[in-house]
């Protein structure tokens, strides 16, 4: 057993705690043993110190009637709870807690899926079923819909819905295209959302609101409750689809990239998430480090020009894709293709596909909902243990922004050592902007700067208006504190309602900087 | 002044409210007389007994500071006020308030257009902003944007948003196409949600979750704080539009004519709301009923056949639009056009605008963003003072579901001698089905009648599994109890967030059948 105990919790107590888990869930499901718990600790440790990660325990429920009574055991000895769908985001903290000492709640034992609807597009799943599953699911039944991949096949639907990921297709936006949940509040009561709440009801996943206040999106990214259920719109198969490449050939045309982009985003013609991924992040696919420059300190920019050069590629690559009607495709390809033909020196490449063809894995795959795990390549780029922790702005569709953006960006990752692995994704009137650190995480010194280097970035973007929409266990306090408008209101509203939902404090404390009454002095403790 | 007093307040204790309040807004920014009051009123008293909906007085604040202290004295005095931005969605109850002698917060003097973005396409309103405001402000400086307007041009933009109102184009879905609050909570304290809680920052109205928990559906159609700003997303003007109308012959037409419109919603050919209408309500727009029928009871089938002939309409219309580049919208209206010409008997018309064009108020101009008031017209039908009361559940978007609601709300009007005065407006997933109840309210019989089967088409809805969206002062706790998932536990939920946000119980209480603590007594009371 692992020497590490929930926080204000003895030993015995614990153990009487521990034994009552088993009862619930069975002595198979509730894991101790320092080597089970390894899977729980934060893959990527970019803090130097991941001890504060540390989980005291596994508790694998396989019901939702088993997740009540685990809750009401969590009460009775004040132990915090640390659920998660499957926990696989790892530049994130995997499946690690923010509170040392909290029991994860690894709910992948609740891997239905419910129920697809062709007809009206939508599935119903619960928090264990990963992207692989559904997709696996839908063609062995020969259904005429396509999931929308996060960017690797084996996270958690639910668990990237709720941490408000996003994917490639026109259902890029994965809150956008959730539709009713289940909850558990930390009262073991269970809640429908929305049209849920009519019992034998027809519209659980066709209409979000439902009547009076709508609850979706407060139970993401934060610890009022457990989702074990969640609804989600899938795209219909579309007759054909196209997938397409602009390669713009400057570091400094992102800038036009994104104002051309922006106005075929807002009018339609393009409905997926495109994205705008730069060179190194490209290279990192295809290749590692060592094979372009072997000197210390960030890649010189001679370097990522002969990158750029010898692989044929753009300094930015505008990815995006066009869904419908043969003629409909054809006549926004025509569109989009107006459009980007403006750009000086841009190259524009094109494959249309119908219905029955399916695109590899990866990029082009991705964009036809196809789920892989092709992310993870880039990791091998520094060599040694590859990790990487990610730095997530939201920034303004805007040439202006998205460079101001990069240009801070890739000087202060320069600072540290590091290579910009940096893109945007496309939503309407934002870019998602990602920017990868990679590190070795064998190596201390490197995992310190990683670890360093994040505050710098989101202290950069915060001077400039801009914030996360996501971002490590280890700043997660930091990201809160820099939506501070009227001396912090926003966080004190979720506060208030943390306490008023959760008393005893056991849901997840921390997470999001939420910090339930009982546990408010961790704040900003790492 | 009126004799109507807060609840459980004393004459003294009232006046002096009314001193306080009067110091901070301006005497002449408070109403009591019976007079000014009668504006405040439920203004087609659907229920027999409008008593229980009057409001003891009008405070009018004229910026967010004031409302602060407008709190405070309703706070110290236990004074229940009633929010409403302009109050002018008649069918629901317009400015009147849910809880009988409740004090009308009015924010109409709230009325700044306080930005509008062309090049990321958003605006950022008080609530005092109305439709027409909104579309004229764009006019003048000449933004090539589009707002997307309520039935009624003269409602607020925000109220219209937070009840969840619908409209015409792309941007249809009001609720889905706003983006960033600020809300003043109970206790005085400002929260701007999303990215707004970045102080100086660019994307509050751009990406709507911020980090963290969110929520601005939370606030809406509940009682949990006042929203003084919000932000909405506007529609880029296309360079070309095309409306469309598909007239098909027979009553149940209406099944085909929604199977046929889905998957062309879904795959995102037509991106409007479309409406499919019914033949009375089309007719209720250019004839009255005495054009027609002059006998007892409803409508005859045979004059409703009639109408449709003499009329030259379809027994359903589908009016929906296309908006892109010229050839876009070509290859659209090809695809839509392959898929109606497959219904029997289908007649399809359509006309195409570029850019400058824009259609006259009403049918094609909602569908080109031009706000109207013809809608008011369908009140004239039965003669009299014309009033409706509408029933409006959400419909599965299948043609079967569509046809049994339409067959069942039929019957039961039919039984208090009302026409289907009825459409259905298409989400992506589901309808939207409005049936007014049009009648005289200067019959007290009538009135009666309308009151009576609002109850009588909501049981028979939750007996087939459906809900409505919104209703009516008088059915408010009625349709929140048929929310009942687990015995209540979503309107639980709410009342637990009530009761934490706003302890003294003063913000609206009984909206959408919320109840704060102090007043949860009054429940399902009329």
């Amino acid at each position: 057993m692992t020497n590490v105990r929930p926080p204000n919790l003895s030993e015995p107590r614990f153990l009487r705690a521990l034994r009552e888990w088993m009862s619930i869930v069975g002595p198979a499901n509730v894991l101790t043993s320092a080597d089970r718990l390894s899977d729980y600790a934060d893959p990527f440790t970019p803090h130097p110190m991941s001890r504060p990660f540390a989980a005291s325990a596994v508790v694998l429920p396989g019901a939702v009637d088993e997740i009540r009574d685990v809750l009401r055991v969590a009460r009775s000895y004040g132990v915090p709870l640390w659920p998660v769908s499957t926990g696989r985001n790892f530049a994130y903290g995997g499946a690690a807690p923010r509170l040392r000492g909290s029991v994860v709640l690894d709910l992948k034992r609740l891997n239905r899926i419910l129920e697809v609807d062709e007809t009206l597009a939508y599935a119903l799943v619960e928090p264990g079923v990963t992207y692989f599953d559904l997709h696996l699911y839908l063609q062995r039944h020969g259904a005429k819909l396509w999931i929308d991949p996060a960017a690797a096949g084996w996270g958690s639907v639910v668990g990237n819905t709720l941490e408000r990921g996003f994917g490639y297709t026109a259902y890029g936006d994965h809150a956008a295209n959730q539709c009713g949940m289940e909850i558990m509040l930390a009262n073991g009561e269970l809640v429908r959302t929305g049209m849920g709440a009519i019992e034998i009801g027809r519209a659980w996943q066709l209409y979000k609101a439902g009547f009076g206040a709508s609850y979706d999106t407060m139970f993401m990214q934060s610890n009022f409750g457990i989702v074990t259920k969640l609804g989600l719109w899938l795209m219909p198969r579309p007759d054909a689809y196209l997938v397409a490449h602009v390669k713009v050939p400057r570091e400094t045309d992102l800038e036009a990239a994104v104002e051309t982009l922006r106005p075929l985003k807002l009018d339609g013609t393009i409905r997926n998430h495109a994205v705008i991924e730069g060179a190194i992040r490209y290279a990192a696919g295809v290749s590692v480090r060592t094979d372009w420059y072997d000197g210390p300190g960030p890649l010189p920019d001679s370097v990522v020009d002969e990158i750029v050069k010898r692989l044929d590629i753009g300094y930015w690559t505008v990815n995006f894709a066009l869904y419908g009607a043969p003629d409909v495709v054809d006549a926004q390809f025509a569109a989009a293709g107006r459009a980007f033909a403006r750009l000086p020196g841009a190259r524009l490449d094109a494959r249309r596909y119908t219905a029955g063809m399916v695109p590899a894995g990866g990029g082009d795959g991705n964009m036809a909902g196809v789920p892989a795990m092709s992310a993870f390549r880039m990791l091998d780029w520094r060599g040694g243990a590859g990790a990487h922790v990610d730095f997530s702005p939201i920034c303004p569709f805007t040439g202006r922004d998205a460079l101001r953006q990069y240009w801070v960006a890739k000087a202060r990752l320069a600072e540290y050592g590091f290579d910009y692995h940096g893109g945007f994704t496309a939503g309407d009137r934002h870019l998602h902007h990602i920017v990868a650190t990679i590190f070795d995480r064998g190596d201390p010194n490197e995992t310190d700067a990683a670890a360093a280097v994040q505050r710098e970035l989101m202290s950069d973007a915060r001077a400039e208006g801009y914030g996360v929409y996501r971002t490590h266990l280890a700043t997660m306090d930091f990201a809160a504190s820099q939506y501070d408008f009227n001396d912090g209101a926003l966080l004190r509203l979720s506060e208030t309602i943390k306490d008023a939902l959760d008393p005893d404090g056991i849901l997840a404390p921390g997470k999001s900087g939420i910090w339930p009454r009982v546990w408010r002095g961790k704040r900003g403790e790492i």
